[in-house]
């Protein structure tokens, strides 16, 4: 197995890129949301770019069956229904539902990696059911961070780094190719496993920045490791529990 | 002092980015050549894109005062003077000329920081020197590492990370402003403190394929703290010794 880390996705995916299984996180926000509003009972998540493009997506769809969301500065949109915090999408609200979902980093990260053929969605929240995915798949990855900015995003370099983390300490070390960006990634995991997740979230820029927006729970609730066991994978334009 | 750290050039600076000074590092090896021919007497470095670039540089700066140099796929270019060894580099063969040189990575990576206002050249053999100037300048910094086929490389991300922790060692913490990126950076730098810069630049990607290639010597050489205490900098065009 090689694996691969973009810490921020360029222009496109090239040819070799999309021919691995693409791994995509926001571990703060928005893939964190989306797997919350999938596990609890959203039918699918649409990914889109902005609020205008959620808003026509809902009409099209009816706006009794898919909700709007998202966020611009970690802020909600006026004119949606929904913000990014992924404490929002309760049973009550999502269930049944389709979203249509436009963040700043991580929906264009997951539309970055359209042309993928196989396109999982990954938090910390999911991580170890989307790793025994990953083990029982057995084919080169390309994981990629959602970044912030234009920038790479220390919490989803974690991310990547545990993924990787936990998949060495599952496979054989010669059947395991690891790029620098993927050596790297383990290394910033490994450097924050003693102090604990939690707080190696609330000391990156992004965790800072929703700690002065006043939403330390949602940091603390990304932070957690394998409260969901579902995979949601991205294909034909909607995020779906396979 | 606010840091940022790029880990691979993308399409263009942004205008913030120009303002800040920049520091572009091509450990493996084009800026360990640079830094090298300089210190060995050549009079200026011009990075250029392509072999036939540098040759034609070279005719019209006159073949007796220029010489080209470079690699592809780390190997020497048929019908240039030199390759990207800077042991090539000697007094001998580079005292008192010019020097067209072009490199995969290293002179695109300097050639994308043209629009900076300020711009150094680092290497671990000249670090000590450019960090004392970083220090006396005080100025907002981008780290430009050049990276390796479109991707990270982490002989450069360690460069960085050694550069904003020596920098972190020297400033009061409440003035010094770290971004992720700078973050990342030197929690690589500090991975491979204990066991040694060398070997943590023959356990890279690019190192590993350089000793492959037989260039072993090349990968010690660069792996060398602080043996040349000049900076240069690239000024319209040119890199030279200030």
């Amino acid at each position: 197995m090689q694996i691969e880390v973009i810490p921020y996705p360029g222009v496109q995916p090239t040819r070799e890129q999309v021919e691995r299984t693409i791994v995509v996180m926001d571990v703060l926000r928005a893939t964190s949301t989306i797997v919350t509003a999938l596990d609890n009972g959203a039918t699918e998540v649409i990914p889109l770019s902005d609020a205008s493009e959620a808003i026509v997506m809902a009409r099209r769809l009816g706006e009794d069956q898919c909700l709007t969301g998202g966020e611009r500065g970690g802020l909600p949109i006026p004119g949606l229904n929904l913000g990014n915090s992924p404490r929002e999408y309760t049973h009550e609200v999502i269930s049944g539902k389709k979203l249509a979902l436009c963040t700043t980093n991580g929906t264009q990260a997951i539309r970055w990696a359209q042309p993928g053929k196989k396109v999982f969605i990954a938090s910390f929240l999911n991580l170890p059911a989307l790793v025994a995915q990953l083990l029982a798949d057995d084919g080169d990855l390309l994981l990629v961070c959602s970044g912030r900015n234009g920038g790479l995003a220390l919490e989803d370099v974690y991310c990547a780094g545990m993924i990787v983390h936990q998949l060495a300490t599952e496979i054989t070390p010669s059947k395991l190719f690891q790029s620098d960006s993927a050596v790297l990634s383990r290394i910033a995991y490994q450097s924050i496993k003693r102090s604990g997740l939690e707080k190696g979230l609330f000391g990156t820029d992004h965790g800072k920045a929703l700690k002065e927006l006043g939403m330390d729970d949602d940091v603390s609730y990304c932070a957690q490791v394998g409260v969901i066991d579902k995979v949601p994978i991205y294909t034909g334009g909607k995020i779906i529990l396979p």
